[in-house]
């Protein structure tokens, strides 16, 4: 793949400035939607950036370590979530709807056969990837397919005139496969990064750490990102960080979910750094590793809620937060326009 | 007044709870918008709860101290804030038309003659407050008027069909008028809660802060919450004290913004301590002195985007989070509706 992410550029920045300074608001009042603004210009390279067609992608793909014990829930729990979704019963569905995000699912490799579904998008690698335990996750085709197709994804919606776009998961086993991944990249101590995903209990959690010390006893830390990628990492994680790229490369606006996606981002972020400048951080997620990720990446997220879920929720709570951001630099006075007396 | 505002009681926690710990999620994964969602049930004695035609309102008020140089902008200000409003223009406008909130704003003391004017309900109690460096700032009989007309607006709203109210306002001055009566109902010292409030520079906080030092010496800390909002209060700290009663008095959500209403809070709940089971703390605020406030009444906001601005924006970027509470609740499937394996 052939990657072409531009750092964002100053060239707007003094002029962004001066029209968010000028509205009808003491000069930083509005904290974070201020820097969101101006990031917004920036990305969208204009002084009248408008979000359009907003999207939340969600990802989901089984991992073969997760029969070995590593989640509080069976696998199953994977495509059954997936058929919530496809029926408009998961939270993800709820805050979608309410915010108008269109919602996008894509079976990147589930451990099931869905036969043709409407609503789900067929990019299914293999059911599952292998137990990280015994050999590598994936292979390096296995990953240039699933990267190679989560950008193009990311590259269709542009084309349909979408620009602003979140990312959201599922898969049961997941948050160990982004520990092991955030261990590697961030070179943050294992146990540091471990937390009860979807709600192990003591026993679990001890049982999460041994394993996941087994694996890593295993495979070791690769040098290269893209190996940390393939090693442990799951289809849903790989067609993120193409997704990523993809949307980088469109200058979308990027809404990062929690802790698996910022696992993605962080491989993203290894290849090509500029990336983040396109990335707004959603949430502040209560699995313990989504802190060191964040400080690594030198990321705020907006919210913190203490939200624990993926499937994108964090992304689409946080959309009116961006939302307000565009329709203040669009919307509001100016202390001249509005004949409001500024600062004496 | 006689103000009858229950505490919330518990017949429903459990059951709220169970259908809460029965959506397809992990228990507790949606982290405040849990706790959100249960005290909607409650508030509204439901397992059901529904939000109905949210509202914004916005008290705006002048202050005698304000000529004597404790804001970075002119009093004219206010005045012109409100044609803002009015015409539109103004940050809570542009908030409120995207989250589809209905806004009123009221005059509850501006010092501007602005005839009779669409969209302005006239509650003015006079033009601005007398100078709280020279005399109490108002009357025990304007204070109770304000009062008075803040609670008959809310009872009108929620007659009208709304059961979620936000508050906001506006007035030059009233960030200095809100650190004297933190000051006076929490025990903060004084100079704790003072703040830059619209951006005063180094030499101007130092002169507030002397001000607020001459005001403390010639009025004191009055014994009784009603008279600290007479001796510093506004026409707006008033009117927003008598709107919360009001809005609690009729079971409604209260989405509380940032230092004013809060200093307006924190009179009401010196009088009436179970109107903060009403209350959600809509964000923190850059001022200083909130934190004070809400760790007096032991309340944790919900966004914490370096906000300062007031007008009731915090409440209205805020009211997404509150709906996607009662959306979660009202629109997830269950582990069993929806066919999802439960933790094993």
């Amino acid at each position: 793949m052939n990657i072409a992410i531009a750092p964002l550029d100053d060239t707007l920045v003094d002029a962004l400035r001066h029209k968010i300074d000028t509205k009808t608001k003491p000069v930083g009042s509005l904290g974070r939607l201020e820097a969101l603004a101006l990031q917004l210009g920036r990305i969208q390279r204009s002084l009248t950036p408008a979000l359009k067609r907003p999207h939340v992608v969600v990802f989901a793909g089984d991992h073969g370590a997760a029969t070995a014990g590593i989640s509080a829930y069976p696998q199953d729990v994977t495509w059954q979530m997936v058929e919530n979704f496809l029926a408009g019963g998961a939270a993800i569905n709820v805050f979608a709807r309410q915010n108008e995000i269109a919602l996008r699912v894509v079976d990147a490799g589930v451990a099931h056969d869905f036969g043709k579904r409407e609503g789900l998008i067929n990019g299914k690698i293999a059911p599952g990837t292998a137990n990280y335990l015994e050999r590598p996750a994936m292979s390096g085709s296995q990953r240039d397919t699933a990267m190679a197709y989560g950008r193009q994804l990311a590259h269709t919606l542009a084309e349909g005139g979408c620009n602003v776009i979140g990312f959201g998961e599922m898969g049961i086993g997941n948050t160990a496969s982004a520990s092991l991944i955030t261990h590697c990249l961030t070179g943050t101590p294992l146990p540091q990064v471990i937390g009860r995903g979807t709600g192990l209990d003591d026993a679990g959690l001890d049982r999460k750490h041994m394993l996941l010390a087994r694996a890593l006893a295993r495979g070791g830390v690769p040098a290269n990102p893209l190996e940390v990628l393939a090693e442990y990492g799951g289809f849903e994680v790989a067609m993120l960080v193409g997704a990523l790229f993809g949307a980088a490369e469109k200058r979308m606006l990027i809404l990062v979910d929690g802790f698996i996606v910022t696992a993605a981002l962080l491989v993203a972020h290894a290849l090509i750094p500029a990336i983040t400048g396109y990335c707004v951080f959603a949430h502040h997620s209560g699995e313990p590793g989504h802190a060191y990720q964040l400080k690594h990446l030198n990321a705020a997220p907006l919210l913190d809620i203490g939200l624990r879920l993926g499937e994108g929720t964090g992304a689409a709570l946080a959309w009116p937060l961006i939302q307000a951001a565009a329709n203040f630099l669009d919307q509001m006075a100016s202390f001249e326009s509005a004949g409001v007396s500024d600062k004496r």
